[in-house]
């Protein structure tokens, strides 16, 4: 940890703090819109009240804590991420990107900095999966696209996303008020959730991309024989289309990654055999590939010969292929140069070390990205473990991180005047 | 239809009249041990009874017609079937070869023969898998190698297979009662449910053996990563172990059945990934393989490339092979040369082609096998359908397998003096 104004300790205790809020039965779990999570924010309001912070939940019910710029004009500094977890997830995906951004401030005020922009840290509501079947949903709320059609998406007990957000505190009837042209930049620090720092002994990842996610649905149809008196030249066995669309998507992926034009991934996330008994040839089965690049032009090639490829096989097997489907698509997010650059300076003023790498998961940034210069800082994490209790980083790197931040925003501050 | 004793559209009739005896909700269903099983065996008491039968109930369970010998010493000749069927089963599959036996024993009253040896028709019980996890329930029972650990099996509702056997007229304490060592041979006619004889357009199968069916679990085990963040070359994808060892299987199964040494069938009936959520790497696989063959031992050869090949595979792949296990493993039955030339004698008679085939399917004369030289005839089906309310057989082929039965039996009849 090179010298910073940035108290270790108290970030980690921060951390360890607001971990300890969680079901107690299933560590650590602090899920949007659930009592914990509405606990989770009482305690981060009261962290934000007692830096001195202005605190207020937009219509997005995105808490928010604001601290006031010495020019009243110049745009907002935004930092943040989100306080939710994921069931049985971890201490520090979401909670290390918004304790840090008050780490931050804290510095700031403890070194007597009075900033020229405003600061607001942002716990964006509900980034991880959310039981109304969406992620992200304070962010997309900022950026715009909350649409009507998530907006009446219900969880299991029947109510509608909408009426959620309003219960913890949202104004749906407004929400075009959340929409911000304010901000001069956004910057979230983050857990890598891979091995990329760990493995290469790098301190810091300035996050180029955001992969862009496509989800294909295939499905393989054949015929349900008997195991037993179907002889082998007589079979459609669907199962064996599907092992090899699988080999050839893994293959591919690999020819792709290799090509280092950025991260490139796919995964046979899901696979279903159906009758999927012992004595039955399988007659029928379904895979849904995972497809991720920072290139979206990439994920065409890839999706062209994933096409052409698993008709040549259903054709040779004798099956028929009678699913291909686009289930999700989005394309990839540039994170902001300027901003990378400051990031970068930053780390090299408290002499750690930096390199460029894509996230290959969704985040808030990916949204504000849509409304404002936006970038990410990854922190290494433990053998990439995240969504688990096992999830990890050490204190000297989440303060490292939180230090590198507090380097760029007072970059930014002395900038855009 | 060749000119026979056989009465065709009498044994059609009698196979649509039991056929009618169905859950009238899920065609053609009538499973062992229910009202409707019952019901059909009171039907065909019925049957036996008219054509001068005595009928009995031995310690297992089996319902048998019994038509004296001339000779009170010769060795009983015994022919028959099931009556029981899967859900939503077909109207052949059992019911054939126990109302053609019927129908054979109708022949020979009507041609006035009197055999020398007693014959009799055996409706054994449960051949098809039961509720208590266990098939040929009867002829296990006949066979002597129905254990205590199998009467203890229960079905959904607790009931224990003794008390079920029990139930519907055995007499579990009294099991040894139910072996035999009188009888001079078994026959049973069944539909092929394969398209060997359709697609060769050959009358009669003689089926030289029922094959033995040995079931391999496997396990691969990975780790369950993040499919965004966890980079190709960083992956332990248990699903692309699978999918490589499901193509090996099937493509030594294919060359193996190449040979033409007879029947080898194998098959990736069962296949789960885990977690089997599309963001995640698939961390787990497990896979059942189904392997049937005329010749032990070639399941051997087999088992030992597959033993050689998963743990390849797992090495390669870096995963693990955390299980690899023989779930269960019958020997081949190789069926008794003399009656199937009988057989063949009779069908050549009656003007009727036939082939040597292999069955890939279980049933009570592999059982019966145990304690008597013991044959199977096939006769076709429509496009290998079968345990399916479509499975179909028509009415000459079923006459004509009943007419090549009558003189199987005559001639067998003629000898063993």
């Amino acid at each position: 940890m090179p010298k910073s104004l940035i108290d270790a300790d108290r970030l980690w205790n921060d951390l360890m703090a607001l971990a300890a809020i969680t079901d107690p039965d299933k560590p650590y779990t602090r899920r949007s819109f659930s009592p914990l999570f509405l606990k989770g924010r009482e305690w981060l309001k009261a962290r934000f009240e007692e830096t001195g912070l202005t605190v207020r939940l937009d219509e997005a019910a995105n808490l928010i804590g604001r601290l006031d710029g010495a020019e009243r004009d110049a745009p907002t500094i935004m930092l943040g991420s989100h306080s939710d977890t994921v069931p049985s997830g971890g201490r520090f995906d979401g909670p290390a990107g918004v304790l840090a951004a008050l780490e931050v401030v804290r510095a700031m005020k403890a070194a007597g900095y009075t900033p020229r922009h405003a600061i607001e840290i942002v716990d964006f509501l509900a980034e991880e999966p959310s039981e109304y079947g969406i992620s992200c949903v304070g962010s997309r709320g900022m950026a715009g696209v909350l649409d009507d059609k998530m907006l009446a998406y219900t969880n299991a007990a029947g109510e509608k996303l909408s009426d959620a957000i309003n219960r913890v505190g949202g104004d749906v009837a407004h929400l075009d008020r959340a929409w911000r042209s304010d901000i001069a930049g956004y910057l979230e620090l983050h857990i890598e959730q891979g091995v990329v720092l760990q493995n290469n002994k790098i301190d810091l990842g300035l996050v180029t991309a955001i992969v862009g996610i496509t989800r294909i649905e295939v499905v393989f149809e054949g015929a349900a024989d008997h195991a037993g008196t179907t002889l082998m030249e007589y079979r459609k066995d669907a199962s064996l289309a599907a092992a090899q669309l699988m080999l050839f998507v893994n293959e591919r992926a690999n020819a792709l990654a290799a090509r280092k034009q950025g991260r490139f991934v796919a995964t046979t996330g899901i696979l279903n055999i159906e009758p999927n008994a012992s004595n039955v040839v399988p007659g029928r089965a379904r895979l849904v590939f995972d497809i991720r690049a920072e290139d979206h032009a990439m994920i065409g090639g890839f999706l062209d010969a994933l096409d052409a490829q698993s008709q040549a096989i259903a054709e040779r097997d004798h099956v028929r292929r009678t699913q291909y489907n686009v289930l999700s698509s989005t394309k990839p997010t540039i994170c902001d140069e300027h901003l990378l650059d400051l990031l970068k300076r930053g780390a090299e003023a408290l002499g750690l070390s930096t390199m460029p790498l894509a996230s290959g998961a969704g985040h808030d940034a990916a949204f504000v990205a849509r409304i404002a210069p936006s970038a990410m800082l990854f922190i290494p994490c433990r053998d990439g473990k995240s969504h688990a209790p096992e999830e990890w980083t050490d204190k000297e790197q989440v303060a490292s991180g939180a230090a590198t931040l507090f380097e760029a925003v007072r970059l930014l501050d002395g900038q855009n005047r």
